[in-house]
């Protein structure tokens, strides 16, 4: 069905839009835009990319916590060696997920992250020379409280320093944090610098931008409210430099972790703002999360018939068209083409 | 009563207010700030600019709806070549809107635009060649999907090229699309590089800013709900930007064109942040829309009684005063003002 | 207690975390963040820093309303040569706020301001020149409109005629107003201008930004509605970009001075955005602005309870803990931090 879909695309659309869809169907595409300091042309929530809906935390320091990761499907799970762990159980973190890495058989996580300390912090070196001592290396690593540029390079820098001429065989992926107004300031320089160095070097690609929402409140001096209204512009501006970037946008954690009627409330509105996971901090957060970042039925319904539609109306040589009581032209139908591929890449994974 | 205004203003306002004025009720001013970086002072909803409250699609291909332009009455009408025009009928569309430029009597269409492909689409340069073959020349040309500085320098090549050393008497007057996280990110640069080339080149002159909202969505993954939330970062960054250049603009479309009581009121809202006007895709929808983006009587009884206010207390020495329970200085008069601009540009115009 | 407190950040936090403690705890830290373009680190509602959770607007060509001020209670009172004075009575003004400054005991006043004419206006010189001649000069100076990095240059040359080699024995406090388009959009650059001047001439301390509400909707012509929405683009991102630039961000102004019920609720509004202070207009705003900038009790208490726990957990080697059905880590700390270092700034300051 890809490749018939791809052929109606390829007849109907404007150069751009389909060298667009095919950006985000290829599997590791790296060509550039051409345009002046333009982000690369990555592939978005397609094949190839691992979804991350939701994105689990579990402290580094709490071996129990770890083991039961074992039971528990979800996207994406973090051994976190920062803001879960204890100042006094930093060393203990490192070497338990070291340990761990090696040692777990992890067959429904679809993605397993280490998130080590922020580079600013003096612990970073320390987290990533014992995480790279395991014998099976994590999928992903994430860096917290990126606020310059610097940060990717200095990780560029150790990774270089640690494989020397023997670079592992696929790069790490990576995912950013941001939390905090000068980070916020500096995403889009900050993103740029990551796809350069995901392109020139062989040790990571960039993947994703996570909004660290209650970092980021103690730092502009934002109290939380429920319908947070307050970060309204920051998320906003995430989803869309992320985008631009073609990464993945992950949005604020739900702290109150017993009120789910809730957490699915702001779980579809991230995803309706274009985010493309969450964060979770409890394993009940997870089937909650990963299905309001999955279209729904209706949404699928609408989307195929839409489709089936355009193309009627293509093949007769008409345009927009009425559909629904809508006018539909190209970018609804980019939408629908959205939802239909999103539901593709997560069919297999569990909700 | 516009030479009297003057005078007052002249007298009571500091001198940067004062050209503020000027420059908004200036035919064509085109000093520049004097400020590093800084975008020309341009005209803004004054005499000499034309109003587009409404601005209609009609698709290039459908000789149809082309032809019943003429009886209506519209601040601004495009002949698309782009979105609304299936993809093998592009050669159509643009021939169709070539002949019907030379043939159709307009009298109650304020602004005719044309709506080339976008400058990445491989189908504009076809676009711009047959439309400049047109008997009557458009008075707008819109380019779609402007995501790159480049795409304002090709126009004006390509243009360059057309004219030689005979330009047009008068250039054309030039509306871009921010359709996309990354023309959004870069939509100051955008602004900044077409003001630029306004005041370099004989060709164009930047007028304003479409917000494509759909294609943003698309673009963003977001999905669009009634109240439009999801869109407040983007809607409200490209009204600051726009205005910041002294450029219209125009904010999304409709598409649920049998729904006018929501069209009002997504209409008022858009007024009210700022946007001066609104795509329309059906005739249905226009008198709605140029009414919402018209000042109210309500808004204008308010605006002049607040302006007497105002020179009484200037002649009498006062400066803040209160008017109907609030604190007036000079931000709140050259609101009122605004609104007086606006009545009298569009006074002439239907609603 | 601030003294244990810090030897437990110390010894729990990482060192990122811990600078961004000692920064704001700091009197007078000078110190840059060493990141490229970065800005400097400077206190933020702490020690040292004046609050200002209510900024009192006084006409300077208004000597009985000066007066009064003696006998008001306010973090911060502000002699207006600028939007307030009637055009041919700003001679008037500079003179009356020159000899009140010199005259006025006014020992309930926090922080005394005057605001002078814009860079722009070609009144500003002469409105310094006047206010650098009183008998006492005032602690902060404002400055209205800024739109470029150059008006703050205009201030640091003006000053450095004014006082040649003897540069006064403390810096001026200097308060800079966003008030339009252009300005919002150039807002980081003038804020990493003027602290680079803080930093390199002896004559102002860059401390905060004012969102001028008024001037900016008549720029880019927008209606304000009672909730704002119109504005929250322009808020958000004045406190994201002042926050990064560790400035204070004060909000709008109410204009209906009358409306008491409304004012505290667009005061905790703005607070729970993370601005600092206010705008009033009227010395019945003054009581309510202040105590909404203030932390409420309960959330005195919440911050208490949870740094307690958050102590005793760090104690024990625990990371993330729950607290109230909350997942607790650093930077729900952080804000609890941040309520009781507010409490402390204003322990002594009157509501």
């Amino acid at each position: 069905m890809v490749t018939s879909m791809l052929n109606i695309i390829r007849r109907v659309c404007c150069r751009q839009a389909y060298h667009h869809q095919l950006s985000r169907l290829a599997t590791a595409s790296t060509q550039t835009r051409g345009l002046m300091a333009g982000p690369s042309m990555r592939p978005q929530e397609g094949q190839g990319v691992t979804p991350r809906r939701a994105v689990l935390y579990v402290p580094g320091s709490d071996e129990r916590k770890l083991a039961k990761l074992s039971g528990l499907t979800v996207d994406c799970a973090v051994m976190d060696c920062e803001d879960g762990v204890a100042a006094n159980r930093k060393d203990v973190a490192r070497e338990t997920i070291r340990k761990t890495l090696g040692s777990l058989h992890l067959p429904t996580v679809g993605d397993l992250a280490v998130r080590i300390n922020a580079v600013d912090s003096g612990l970073a070196e320390d987290d990533l020379k014992e995480v790279l001592q395991a014998e099976r290396l994590p999928d992903t690593l994430m860096i917290p409280k990126v606020e310059s540029v610097s940060h990717l390079q200095w990780l560029a820098d150790k990774l270089s320093a640690h494989f020397g001429p023997n670079p592992p065989s696929s790069p790490f992926k990576l995912v950013i944090f941001v939390e905090s107004a000068l980070g916020l300031l500096r995403l889009a320089n900050i993103c740029e610098e990551g796809q350069r160095l995901s392109r020139t070097t062989p040790f990571f690609t960039l993947e994703g931008v996570v909004f660290g929402s209650d970092d980021f409140c103690a730092d502009i001096g934002a109290t939380r409210t429920p319908e947070a209204t307050e970060l309204l512009y920051a998320r906003q501006k995430v989803v869309t430099i992320a985008k631009a970037y073609r990464l993945q946008a992950i949005d604020l954690v739900h702290i109150d972790y017993k009120d789910l009627d809730s957490l699915e409330k702001q779980s579809l509105e991230g995803a309706r703002m274009g985010f493309t996971g969450k964060q979770v901090i409890h394993p009940n957060q997870i089937p909650i999360v990963q299905k309001a970042f999955s279209p729904s039925p209706e949404r699928m319904e609408w989307a195929k018939a839409l489709i089936e539609a355009f193309e009627e109306h293509q093949h007769s040589g008409k345009g927009a068209f009425t559909f629904r009581d809508s006018m539909i032209d190209m970018p609804l139908v980019l939408q629908a083409r959205n939802i239909l591929k999103m539901a593709d890449v997560t069919k297999d994974k569990p909700q």
